[in-house]
């Protein structure tokens, strides 16, 4: 029988968070505060962030950080998740490529943002903070974010994206399940909402929208802390338990992969399953190629600007240096929520512009069929933001059929579609389209940076 | 750190289903032609089952069927599942009692249901079987049987009880992405859909009249044959690979179950983690108590009959030995699709006859809280029937905190509920309700079971 699953006891959940931070040729430019354009401190974030993910937003120093052991402990329900060979799909694709996947959709969540999740809870609860907000857009992170704070016995309000809390009414209640209190973004309850609903009573949000709200919740209340799900250095480091363990189950299966991939909204479930092998490009000379796969719709890697922007549609975080499609970006209502995000993170917005990842970008419609071939061969009905990971490595393994190469692929499974079928329905019925943007509505968008940057 | 879960390598997938019938006692009854009122034998069910399946039905001689390598291989996706130590949900209950749980919603379908489903579609393409039909009532067999053909090549036609179609529909997106045609019954497509919609245009449908439509579907198309989800004796014994790696998983972890609980419709993911111990309590003079969780608005077991009756609401299948409320039970349109059904297996109801195991009765409300009690204690958002088995878990948990006894406790989680939670919001907003049925109702329709054993 071919060995198909690759396990790790609990034993081998990762002691220590990798953090690419300290090994990085060129270190990530600073955060800017808006007004003064001096470089941050850690203090400087202590009043939105816990203090703990303050401090390793900005540790350029120590490469490895510990994992407290309650965090492990938390973990344990459902870590270490399994490394698979997608041997149907291979199949299926008539593709010489070894693929693999790591199933993050195991968790409690459904994906892979519990990772963060548990440790932003945690550290919160450490420093006495009572209350937690957060922004989501399909609703994983928010889901996460719920059972991490009720297993530390902390308050959650979450902003959700209104296009989403109205397409994945099972998230909302997944969120409720788990005692979160839950706002359609944009709402009334905040200044950022009000302004946006001012503007346009029919505004369907978006993540940067949901930020704003949920940021001015932390700030305006008391014992009360802002919790992000991606894009910063903090939550990109905690995910990295994703490629840690992979390492090890790859080396079980007897391989190292030549290609990495995953899908790109923030950055977060990339990072994780990248750096920690990225390490070994920088450090000993590995060439494994590194394929971040966005929306054709929301396209911040293949067609964005690298320079300072806000992290939020209403200007309310630190002027961040990164890959960005303009704050005031509006993305289309693709399906995969999750991805409908304007910048990218700032360390993965560096190593794109060193060279060390690239990018695609996939249509809705694209994404969706390589998500049911997916679905009908391995088993797993994908996320559909992960559908896009799928296609990318669809995409390779079939340039391998080509050229007869048997490359290794791995890529990373963030989360699992059951709550998402409602996109596949609209992908059965023909209801589906694909988004484009044009190139004078993209300069539009990013002259809301450009103009930062004067 | 505490281990949390115990796990199993694919190496350890079992390699025979254990045929509970080969040690039992007293064996069941046989199944009665319905004219004839003579035995059955197994070439008189080949018309309606694969051959294979047909014999194993009526198998009482040998304890192991060897499973073929390519169900293994299958199996494989997903066995061995893990066992977990429920330490989250003890604790919140303050119980000394040592939980845990075999959890088979890692599945692709999301439920135990595609141990059985693999098993009868390679069965079936052995054969040269082209299409199979099926009932669905939660929607869970119906996407079990939904992969499990797209994997060997089979169509597959799916007859799902209509409120269960209107309350589930992202269970029929499932079967669609898997590739499967789904019909809501009562159906017109079939005389017996015909004749239940001719007495009432407005019936909502049962597991015994969708079964009695795909059963008429079977006969009536060449090469096609009909594949049950739960009740047979063969279905159950497929499912027993959950208790024999439970076996071996109780023993990483030190224990023996003192008590085994599942939910109970037909019987099928009650038998697969029960029979595998209960042969110790019949072979080896074990004291395990097994107890079957049935919603109280479907009393088979603790207020049903035991007699011969038709598995169908039609009438087309043979007569079977069992605890029946009547083949005209209308079961209340609980969220626990998959438990609204008529009958106990036969092996199941000659095995409660004998005492080996008993059962309780849940209302629909305690189900719900002992379930989001589950999710934010141990993540895992269960379907509406698994919480049948949480429910009853935690009843016998707290009895031991008042006698102070530290008992083994092990049950089934069936599945997950990330496709129901439509449930768990009429569960939140208050509009979730009770059923009850009257004794007098009850007398009414077992009469209709009655009628057939003068």
């Amino acid at each position: 029988m071919k060995q198909k699953k690759f396990l790790l006891p609990e034993s081998e959940i990762p002691t220590h968070y990798f953090n690419i931070q300290a090994v990085m040729p060129n270190k990530p430019m600073p955060f800017l505060h808006p007004a003064t354009r001096q470089p941050l401190k850690p203090e400087d974030l202590y009043p939105i962030f816990c203090k703990e993910c303050a401090d390793q937003e900005l540790n350029q120093k120590d490469a490895w950080i510990p994992i407290p052991e309650e965090v492990r402990q938390q973990y344990a329900s459902y870590r270490c998740t399994p490394l698979v060979r997608a041997y149907e799909l291979e199949k299926a694709l008539g593709t010489p490529a070894h693929i693999y996947f790591k199933n993050e959709s195991v968790s409690p969540a459904g994906s892979h943002k519990l990772n963060s999740a548990l440790a932003q809870a945690y550290y919160a609860k450490e420093q006495g903070v009572t209350n937690l907000t957060t922004e989501t857009g399909a609703g994983q992170w928010g889901g996460a974010l719920s059972y991490a704070t009720k297993k530390f016995g902390i308050d959650c309000a979450v902003y959700m994206v209104k296009v989403s809390y109205e397409q994945k009414p099972y998230r909302r209640s997944i969120m409720q399940t788990f005692g979160a209190a839950i706002t359609p973004s944009p709402s009334m309850s905040t200044r950022a909402g009000k302004d946006i609903l001012t503007r346009n009573p029919n505004d369907r949000g978006s993540l940067g929208c949901a930020i704003s709200e949920a940021i001015e919740l932390a700030v305006s209340t008391p014992n009360c802390k802002y919790a992000l799900g991606s894009v910063l250095n903090h939550v990109c480091m905690h995910q990295t338990v994703i490629g840690l363990e992979a390492e090890k189950q790859m080396e079980l299966a007897g391989e190292y992969p030549d290609i990495v991939i995953a899908c790109f909204g923030g950055g977060s479930n990339f990072s994780g399953i990248a750096f920690p092998f990225m390490r070994h490009n920088i450090l000993d000379g590995k060439k494994t190629r590194f394929i971040a796969a966005e929306p054709y719709s929301c396209p911040k890697l293949t067609r964005g600007k690298f320079e300072y922007d806000f992290g939020d549609e209403a200007g309310m975080t630190p002027l961040l240096p990164m890959f960005t499609l303009g704050h005031s970006f509006k993305p289309a209502s693709i399906h995969a929520g999750g991805l409908r995000y304007h910048g990218a993170g700032v360390i993965l917005s560096q190593l794109m512009k060193d060279g060390y990842m690239e990018a695609v970008d996939i249509e809705q419609m694209d994404s969706f069929k390589a998500g049911v071939l997916f679905a009908q061969t391995e088993g797993i009905i994908p996320a559909p933001e992960s559908c896009h990971a799928i296609a990318a490595t669809i995409t390779e393994a079939l340039k391998c059929k080509e050229t007869g190469e048997a490359k290794t692929i791995l890529f990373n499974l963030s989360g699992h579609g059951f709550v998402d079928m409602g996109a596949y329905d609209s992908y059965f019925s023909g209801e589906m389209q694909n988004y484009h943007v044009s190139d004078e509505d993209l300069a539009r968008f990013i002259k809301s940076a450009d103009d930062l940057n004067k």
